[in-house]
């Protein structure tokens, strides 16, 4: 063996069964390796950022993480964008990125960079291996690291010739770092807090948000009548009838004041006390109301959801919530195709349990808004703002869910930013259902000017537009290799969506709203 | 006047012209002092990938810096990639990221990020302003250190309220800081060298390839038969009929030691020793013959274009080269389209004074043997291997020259990774014909593969392959709004480039090799 099959037989030995690559030539070692491991699947991106976004939504939907395969410092730098939203979300990947020979560096040839200087801001963890008989284990410690709660990005720089150099052994599994338990008394004494009498409200991250934690904060809310909040980019939630109801953070400030107007305690499970996205000029960038008393259930990297099913058990809960999203379709728009027809469309004809993924920006308050009462499905948003999310986390949400739907809202200026991903999602036949807004601007721009005090003219509105000349998507999406086809009314937007519904592998439809 | 129109007005003073912008929320303000200042010229790039190279190719044809504008951390991790091909080039940028107001950094909000940590590998001076006041005073020392020998990227981070606040006045132009000039004793002592018998090459880069100072280096050969070389990713270069010939070095590493067979002596200018690219196992990665004297008579932050002046005059040399290209045009090719039939048509057909952008990769020796007899024209390649600068230098050059024609060889896997950059062709009218090489995959990893010893098996060879599905340039290049066609035999060829020389405006050709 060399370096590079122990690298790949430890991350199958770690339950790591894809790799989101872009590989070149100090990456071929590795590139022989996932050719020789039948457990191993290599996805090629064509772009670097779109690995690191697919393996953000890979890691979201699998709850385990997908590595990567990148090509020295440049090919790192072009994932960055991704990989800081997968560093908001405390998504697990495991980032392996090659590099020149150890002895190779000294020479400065053209690609060399600082590495490590790269992936410190995103990575959780950063090591580069020291030589071939290192890397088995350092994989085996990038697993773990990348899974310890909350999740993040661990950064595997493997130098050519450790890939290629003769290797004993492939690792073992470490052991899981599990997540720090909220003691019982800390739990105990939230439960008070909630039967004080006080209005209150939990707001909730992370793990809280699916399953039976989702089912405890329920049972929660029956006992103690505390409102069920989750942050404005909850990495993963579970929405739509039958589920829990939670109330989202808007987006802008004062709608997060208005909602929380009257709250007197806050509790946090895997959150942090609500700020605005961006500062304005005079505006406060805190959010919670003043005097409310913000009090941590869980940190994020504590166990929330155990500890939210221990405070419904302190609390005497009853067994099961008292409220749950009852199933309310809205009807199928007719006439002029505007954001809230496409949102109502997709409400109504996606299946159960699909999957979400919303960089729909915009359009995202009223899709969310449209789906609360749709039906069952999850729901991946953008996490840390940079945007170019959404198509790549299609692509890994798809790979991780072969047998689901995958609807991605994606605004279009935003989408341009990683194009390349529609080529993935042909070339792997994910069935993944793109839904581009096109209002060709970056729209939410305009809004933003206003609200920081700035008049735009005709220069500066120029700089926002989209339009000349028009990002034509479904020219784009057939160059490549994506079914692709333009509506401009609500039934020929409703026929578009329906048939992909029907339909299985990827489809790209460009609302012209 | 607030922090933002200072800036502006700071880099107008400084003799910048050109912003190539992807702005967010937190750079509104440098939009709206953008909009308000009638000599910035605003250049929007749908990926800040595109940005940045579009600023690297300006930054080499102007020869003076093009500022950005980036969003965030996430914005510029964005730039990365081509940013590091503008250091290793050495183009002076002034790099602008806009970030949250200082007092909403505490809050870490999603785009919060390490933009210091981010911009440090590829920057030569990185400062963040401290208040709208010094915003001005910053600007200007940014484009005194991007200008600084051998020239840098300066990235000057500007949070939203430094922009926004009040602030008093613009900064003046701060005086340039010359390079140092190579002492004359110094130069003296390679004349000896030179004078010495030995059989001597002179191993150039940066500016003393350019103009006058490339003159001179043809009078050096014509008094000692030096061979005059240049490394093999001279940022710039100037090439053609009329020119003094420079051997450039090939890019494999045995292929540099057979050209360097026989030098006894290599005096460096603004260049380092030869090396091999990448490593491979059990080969050497340093190139210069085995006891060959290495001198330098200048290195990269000396004046090289100065000293290789003054060489010439020390040696007593001739007013003039003795020898220069001749115009030798290939014959336009009938046929098959290859390789071979694109490049001879592009040297039969590309008019005087072209600008010539080289990211094509497994066709770049090609194309250079073809042009070296061809008209006089400007050479720009890739130069730190982070493929994707292609495209965006082409934007760049194109700004930077409007009354010349840009011509982009463009292998198809590396323009996939910046292909937004064809959309700001298409908005600014640029006078650019980009050539697609289209053979469908990453070809030089095929042979890349073979060299580092890896044989791929037909999962391994499918990650190098982009034939499923078809990349589809001309589609990608009519949704992005370029006229586009495509061309399968060399008669197909020669009439669509043709065309397009003929023509003004953006214009792509896929050439199916």
């Amino acid at each position: 063996m060399n370096g590079a099959q122990t690298l790949a037989q430890t991350l199958v030995n770690c339950d790591v069964e894809v790799c989101f690559a872009n590989p070149g030539t100090s990456e071929m070692h590795l590139v022989g390796a996932l050719d020789s491991n039948p457990r191993l699947r290599g996805v090629l991106c064509l772009f670097e950022g779109v690995a690191a976004g697919a393996a953000d939504g890979y890691g979201r939907i699998a709850g385990k993480p997908a590595a990567t395969l990148l090509h020295l410092g440049p090919g790192l730098a072009n994932s960055l964008a991704n990989l800081h939203n997968a560093r908001r979300a405390a998504t697990p990947i495991v980032n392996v990125v090659g590099d020149h020979a150890t002895d190779h560096v000294r020479y400065d040839a053209p690609l060399t960079a600082d590495v490590i200087g790269i992936a410190r801001p995103v990575s959780a963890w950063v090591r580069r291996s020291r030589n071939a008989a290192s890397v088995a284990g350092d994989a085996a410690r990038a697993v773990q690291a990348a899974c310890a709660a909350p999740g993040g990005v661990a950064t595997l720089i493997v130098p050519a010739d450790c890939a290629w150099s003769p290797a004993e052994r492939a690792a073992e599994r470490l052991p899981e770092i599990a997540p720090a338990v909220v003691p019982a008394d800390a739990v105990e004494s939230v439960a008070r807090l909630l039967a004080n009498g006080k209005r209150s409200a939990i707001l909730m991250r992370g793990p809280a948000l699916i399953g039976d934690a989702l089912e405890a904060a329920g049972r929660v809310q029956a006992k103690t009548g505390a409102r069920l909040l989750c942050d404005t980019f909850a990495p993963h939630t579970q929405l739509g009838a039958g589920r829990v109801v939670v109330e989202r953070l808007p987006y802008f400030a004062e709608q997060i004041v208005a909602l929380l107007s009257g709250v007197e305690q806050l509790v946090l499970v895997g959150a942090e006390a609500p700020v605005s996205f961006f500062a304005y000029p005079g505006k406060p960038g805190y959010c919670a109301p003043e005097g409310c008393e913000i009090v941590y259930l869980a940190h994020a990297d504590e166990d929330g959801a155990k500890a939210t099913i221990d405070l419904a058990d302190a609390l005497g809960a009853p067994d099961k919530p008292s409220t749950r999203a009852s199933l309310e379709l809205p009807g199928l728009p007719t006439g002029a195709l505007d954001v809230s027809a496409v949102v109502r469309t997709i409400a109504h004809l996606t299946p159960d349990d699909a999957i979400v993924v919303d960089e729909g920006l915009t359009a995202s308050q009223a899709l969310q808004a449209a789906l609360a009462r749709a039906r069952p499905h999850d729901h991946l948003p953008l996490t840390g703002g940079a945007i170019g999310g959404g198509l790549p986390m299609t692509v890994g949400a798809a790979v991780a869910a072969p047998g689901r739907k995958v609807v991605c809202a994606q605004a279009d200026g935003s989408g341009a930013y990683t194009m390349q991903a529609l080529w993935t999602m042909a070339r792997e036949r994910l069935d993944a259902t793109v839904v581009v807004f096109a209002n060709r601007s970056y729209a939410i721009l305009n809004i933003e000017a206003k609200r920081v005090g700035t008049s735009l003219g005709v220069k500066g509105r120029a700089l926002l537009d989209l339009h000349d000349p028009e990002l034509n998507w479904t020219r784009i999406a057939a160059g490549l290799g994506v079914e692709a086809s333009r509506a401009t009314t609500a039934e020929e937007f409703a026929d578009q969506y329906q048939s992909a519904m029907n339909g299985r592998g990827p489809r790209l439809i460009e609302a012209m709203i």
